[in-house]
């Protein structure tokens, strides 16, 4: 069982889990900043332009993060002959996109 | 100068601002999810999946929020014959698209 | 019956269908160059590159007669007050991103 | 010089060409069927719905062969070892979405 689902594990590196959590406290300030312009009556269209900046964020952290699995874990699976990481990644492609 | 900018102000109802911030909240709670899970070493396959959830999240509000100002703002202004307002909701729904 | 359906003809000038059906013969054209890529046995890589400029040439087409139905026929009917064109005009802004 | 673009050759069964070729021309007569539209004055609307048509014929064709791609040439060059292959095969994800 515990081999099974050992690969649902991702050791990252110090600097990597920063970067990470950098990004995210960055989109996490953006989606403050949202409630407030909300809060303060501001006009659609702005409010509108920083949530398409948030969505730009998130999507650059999303393909940040599947090129680095690509490299890493799924060429891993793939010489491991596990070739039904290819569905899986494939699947996430498409949630991202 | 006031009157030029007067219809980059939205008033909101009472209702609708706190549906805004109870959707952003959540949206907040999404981000600092993804925090976590990258401090606990989680799979990127499970990280991906939880920032296309949040994409999700923030794409239905945006879509609710510009559905909201084209059935307010831009009616408005196309009843006054101000027909810019067009290419400005057009170029709002290319960027969150 | 005829007063029903009446607003689902669009009368187009002479050059805007010339240049609309320029640029549908344009895309005619990439679809079939990909048959012949394919009969070709070219490589996936290429070919995905031309399906995706076939994907924008028919954005950029959809995006542009979805702007001119938006100042034309959507303002016309906003004038009317028939407001359920914005239900209409949206869900054909989703269905083209 | 033969060598280095090698790869660049995509040899397909005869069954998956048959196949290619044959969505390829659903979609060639999606495009002409959109012409006729626009010369019997179609409404925009429904010219839209169509165009989005032809889009999801093309994605879903793009998708295919993109993992296609993914399962033979990808799946052998990382086993050669040539990890720019993801780098090749992420630009066409993004290309394609």
């Amino acid at each position: 069982m515990k081999e099974l689902n050992d690969y649902k594990i991702k050791i990252r590196s110090n600097d990597d889990v920063k970067n990470l959590i950098r990004r995210l406290n960055v989109i996490e300030g953006q989606v403050r900043g949202v409630k407030q312009m909300i809060e303060n009556d501001r006009y659609c269209g702005d409010v509108l332009i920083q949530i398409s900046a948030i969505n730009k964020s998130l999507q650059s952290l999303g393909n940040y993060i599947l090129k680095e699995h690509m490299k890493t874990c799924v060429v891993q699976e793939i010489k491991k002959n596990n070739l039904e990481v290819i569905d899986e990644v494939f699947d996430l492609m498409k949630k991202l996109s």
